[in-house]
């Protein structure tokens, strides 16, 4: 069992932050592991599942005992799993307990709690974003009347509500949470059976294994059940896709809630002082979000550039270290998650701002344009240029009925009013009546758009939720059945 | 139309490149567009269509014919747009021209060009790494009776078959190809009628332009259609998944075929030589594989690290400089795929090499173990000892004897022939049945998995041909039925 | 001379791609290489050097005819390289032509080559830098008039002036530019001599080599000569370093261009319109700034990570593709250069939006607080609550008065003008007489560096170009003593 | 003081984590940036330091005290800084307490805190990186007469001995020592006096805290003090090329100690076995040499990109939380170096495999062209192909023989012991007498460009060592002229 004696700088820097991660992270998903590896060599009769069924019952009580493992690795240990073997050996037997690892290697077994593991942290990450898109959808709907200006190259460009540009990022979100959810697909599989790379020449029942463990399925070849790292580039390239869409919000929101733009503002409980300048109010939640997310894809990439170029093989890319290391990345992100929720709570539009942005900049000037088109039946190109000179003389009435007529040889036939109307940026939204644009009817579609993803996200989280349910149950009753 | 003079650094650093890479790259797309929102506005009664039509019939050919179009940009203009409408009013009438340009914006016109482009290099790209799955199916299975052996960690581990080794790979390939699938799902979305950012007041019909133009929907919220950048990310990160495993089969790869392993060779076709070293054959091919593969990757994750902390807004970030570059990732990874798939057909398994590397390096003793167990019924751990001392004697069957009758405290009752047999490497490959090992009962699932993602993968690629093709028909007969 | 037949994917993908690029770009180094190792071969009696000098130079002269290399590489040749031995061979005989590549190897020579190659791209582009650099520092004098506001997390903090502000970007892009001059000593060193890895046996000189190259010395082991690959990481990382300041300087002039902020305006030869929005004046140019900096860096993190777990071995990734791809980086980056400079140049500062925010937003508050601590010996929270209450009423003079009054227990004793005075941005700049602060006294240190800086890397390049200069005349006449 | 309620996601993302934090990493270094400030506010007679002077050392005491420090952040508290205010105030008064903040602002305050936390790891750091340099020097002493093969593209090419081999990678790393060494001096400038951004009014002498703290040097413009990111990225970068040049090394390493290559073994300490495999002996320590430099790598590129596109501002990219992570990247890359350390001892030669290789795959055969090339004055090529038919033939001299007559039209005048010793490879080493080379002669100039860069490192890290020294001295005694 022992290996001999390690040299220290092995033991530092390996064996012992192994060791240390396996217990805080992975044991319980191991002593999981060991169960429905029992049940299926005793239903197919490889091995006799009765002692051995005490003696992991006993060595896990032991090992959940304050106290019992050492704080550090023994000297002569690889990890934990040796522990594991000579606690088990000294209840059943190291004759006995050696029947455990019948048809099995640690590749398979290490494969497979690390995925258990990560797709545990998951789940409840794409739990956690579900509820934030849920929540930025009734941050949508309260948000229906509230006039906004958006953004194009950083210079006003249209009217809009915040429902409108909000719904905009929650589809976005919610294609990422898909994303998620597909890798979590690609990691809650099953490696057992793949033993070393080979499998193995006892019959086995790999599916069994599988389903006791209430994964989805298996990796079929064993080989790639050892070497493919899709199982850690699918997460990470997903979790920094979601991440950078927080980021580009994040970059949007802080120039709308800058005090010079001021279309959103945040209460008093979200915003931070300066120690020198009375004046100060910090919005900087909104920095630490893009902050957090920057660190969270940080890690991210990190996995996916540690995979460069290593061999298409069992290497330890795949151990605790680095899976440790991607489950800070969920930390991470997690937090990301928090500081957008709170902000899309927070944020408070500036109507009256708003409505002042929209007339000091003619951002309405497209929909004068526009009108101009449909009532006169004129060329775009044309009755954009009467609107340039429009917005040029800083939305004096006369410029534009003197470009009008210079361009259409005759006088505007609206009167002032008129042209008011056609210039209030809450009747440009209302008729952007497209389909996706921010009038109530535009919305229909998306909102119908948001619901459905939701709803799929829902039954794909809760179909996951079922199996585990259904599997624990199997796993209990294939576990009484042993002896 | 014109802007103005524009400053010399200006144009040559920013205009200049960009008309050229329209010229080059984009216009044909362009053109689609035109005619599909012509299309429509005429079929909603915004537009009359006739002479537009003749007008933009007229403008392609000019715009076809050599040397029409000016080398560099002329001064005043933004882009290969702008002389598109000024030669359409040259041809209409510019007042007439600018009917066109009704109820759209560069932005959304833009956008559904880049995708155009961008989803027909992806399908191209997706269709021949498909066929190098195909063929690498094949030599899967011309390697069913090839012995090779695979390696944990850099050390020999297991026999097994070249159709087990590089069945696995395929199954990653095919995992990528779908992520490529999917990913150009996200790509081949319409924004036409986003406009600007709020769609129109116009009574447009999105569909029917999205429908026109072949593609696979639009994107709703015509906000995100401006300023989501998923249709950049997530066919950089699918792609970069792909040369990722590519990257790391090389690295693989290279081991297997360095002179000293020698598990496969190549054939002179293959190799290069030194001009120094008399003696060197250097399979540089593979490097070259990895090496291309590298490139496209840097190339994904600079389109992924583009839009780090971009204002969630309309940005340049989708424009004609990145998604030129970006393209050429795909030009480096279409390398890739054709290294590679000379590296599958060419790679030649030396079986007798594999036989040796088998016997020198104990790499059987695993089997050795399981059949000391299954037939005497001691446990693994026992049997792993047992095992350990004959490959540590250097396979001597003495030292096999000795060691089993110390641990069992009986004779071996097994004759040297039995030992050998036991031992043998293709022994070990046929014992291994389990579902996704080598024997062929193992690889029939594999197979089966291979064949099923394949499929699914023609499936795919044939529906959106199929939609193409419809479409082309559609938008035929509607540009027959204008006027 | 000929290795055979290559398969055709290896031609179109490596052989005949690498044949262009060397052609492209690297020809013209290898002759230079070739006459030095002649000379020095000849000087050091190994080579007879009088038919080689006159087959070089007809070989020279043939290659540099339009129409003379064929346009894609002929079968069974590896490379340009053989070509060239081939048309020598066909000057001077085989057997003459193939001393000169005695004592040396492909190895050596290619990484010489490149070498050079990327050294003298990476002077240009240092020159232009340091011409940026140079024009700023311009630009700063001619801004220490000008008023601005500088932001902290996005908020409008202390006025300033436009030599404040850009000297201070002007230091760390000085500094950028001596990691450059720093990266590029370790491009400029010769790995002739080195041959395959070890060396030779005959009797070369290797620092004679690297005199008459013009080099800065020599990589002296002959392993790491070959194996080495921080003159490609060096200056990938130096160049994403001044690419990085670039993109992170151009969002925080995007933010003080934004219409809402307006603390800098463009001319009209610097900003685009829109096709659809009539008000629209977009100052894109920092935009694309930000991307051709982003582009840049993209190519450059592809270059470091390409190298990520690649064995420290000769290994194609210092071969012409990827140096051919990362010599597009300095294009990229020579892109944002001049799109820097033009937006330096081109910035207009508007003084009364300076003040006006600096009034509107209470900057300089902390100004108040700092002279109620001198002139009345109150600590600094109690001054920093006095003007917190004024900034929060709005800057209204009875609130500071009151808040005074509250705290000190005195009347304040100051006339509304010394208040207004005290309150007055410009008094804000001109008291800030610390050692690198806005005022003239100030900036003295500033401009001392940035001058200190800005010599001390002109040095490094005068110093590179009269090496170069000196070189070429020696080579001249060691060629010219031949024979 | 206090900023009022804030958020729970605020507290328990941002502020409770950054709390701690400070507690665990920053806040010694805050106590000495008080003292330093406060000695020079006193000598420049701006502050009266007595009373202040002791309010310090009571709550440092307090500070220290365990348990006096509440866990979590109390509510209304942003950070530890107010705390230590609040604290000041209860043992000096709050109006005498707030003077401390004068003429400072927490932007300068926890710029010079975090350098100077920054600046010690990485000295830390540096100093076990020069430790692991001197002990490979050694390695490199004791393994000149250690036969070995080096390859190219994965191929054996030539023999050499250890001490040239990783005197090559010695080299590189130096290289990389130097480069953090430069990057240390960006970090080791102090910001102070720099306020929030302009400076300050009051009459502050930024040179002397500087040297009160041992910096070396300050950063001379006060805006670039707290918006410049080079104090970040420069580390990132220079450690992120030692950790690519480590990760290189151990893949090439990895090569080599496989069993079929075993040109390197290692003792039983560093080797793990497997769970079912019995003949494994994995030499894994490599492997996790690659991956903690891979993930120090990680969190280096991290940090990179974490402040793409950031405004060049005060942003809280340079906060707690990013240096947090960041220095794990340092932990991570300790721990590299440590394995380094252990495989580099640990490597134990096997020169009977060198030999054998050199012979089985003819890697002195470019030797014997050499011979032939000097000995009868014969072309390289032609040399190379008479070599090239004796490596074809396997070895067998009487093809070499026949070679020779076929191209020289004559016998070849040696005897069979003569062609032997010409084919030796220690004789190919011995040989190597190139500048940089194998031999005694070669490695004289690598040895000495070693001790060289290794002084060179030692004097920079014993100059910081005098200064800091002396500096502390200094800050003692200004320290006890308070009062």
């Amino acid at each position: 069992m022992s290996a001999g004696k390690f040299a220290s700088a092995y033991v530092d820097r390996v064996l012992d932050p192994g060791y240390k991660n396996w217990i805080r992270l992975f044991e319980a998903y191991a002593s999981k592991v060991h169960k429905a590896h029992l049940c299926m060599l005793s239903e197919q009769g490889i091995v006799a599942g009765d002692s051995l069924k005490r003696g992991i019952e006993e060595t896990d009580r032991k090992f959940s005992e304050p106290g019992f493992l050492p704080e550090k690795i023994p000297q002569g240990m690889e990890d934990l799993y040796f522990l594991y073997e000579t606690e088990l050996g000294r209840q059943v037997g190291e004759e006995n307990a050696a029947w455990l690892h019948t048809a099995r290697s640690r590749n398979d077994m290490d494969g497979t709690v690390f995925r258990l593991a990560l797709a545990d942290r998951m789940e409840h990450f794409i739990d956690r974003a579900e509820a934030l898109c849920r929540g930025l959808l009734e941050r949508c709907k309260a948000g229906e009347g509230e006039l906004t200006i958006l953004f194009t190259h950083g210079q006003p460009a249209n009217p809009s509500t915040t429902a409108h540009y909000l719904s905009a990022i929650l589809l976005d979100l919610l294609e990422d949470c898909h994303g998620l959810a597909k890798a979590l697909e690609k990691v809650d599989k099953s490696t057992m059976g793949a033993c070393a790379i080979t499998g193995t020449g006892f019959p086995i029942d790999r599916e069994r294994v599988a389903r006791l463990l209430g994964m989805d399925g298996l990796v079929v070849n064993s080989y790639q059940a050892i070497a493919s790292s899709h199982w850690l580039t699918a997460p990470a390239q997903a979790l920094k896709a979601l991440m950078l869409d927080l980021g580009r919000f994040a970059a949007d929101l802080l120039h709308k809630t800058s005090c010079e733009v001021g279309l959103y503002g945040f209460p008093d409980d979200l915003v931070q002082i300066s120690s020198i300048m009375p004046q100060k109010r910090n919005p900087v939640i909104i920095e630490h979000l893009r902050i957090r997310a920057g660190q969270a894809m940080g890690l991210c990439a990190g996995i996916e550039d540690l995979l460069r170029n290593v061999p298409y093989q069992d290497v330890n890319e795949g151990s605790d270290a680095p899976i440790a290391q991607f489950l800070e990345a969920f930390d991470y992100a997690e937090a990301a998650l928090d500081l957008a929720a709170a902000t899309f709570a927070g944020m408070v539009a500036d109507q009256a701002r708003a409505k002042e942005i929209a007339l000091s900049f003619g951002v309405t000037t497209t929909e004068l344009a526009d009108t101009i088109v449909r009532e006169f039946g004129i060329g775009f190109r044309a009755a954009h240029g009467i609107s340039a000179a429009f917005a040029k003389s800083g939305g004096r009435k006369e410029s534009l009925r003197k470009a009008f007529l210079e361009k259409c040889g005759r006088e505007l036939p609206w009167a002032d009013e008129k042209i008011d109307a056609v210039l209030d940026p809450w009747h440009f939204v209302q008729v952007r009546t497209t389909l996706g644009g921010p009038s109530g009817t535009g919305m229909e579609a998306v909102y119908a758009e948001a619901r459905r993803n939701l709803e799929f996200l829902k039954d794909i989280l809760d179909s996951r939720t079922a199996r585990l349910r259904e599997a624990e149950a199997e796993l209990a009753g294939a576990w009484a059945n042993l002896a």
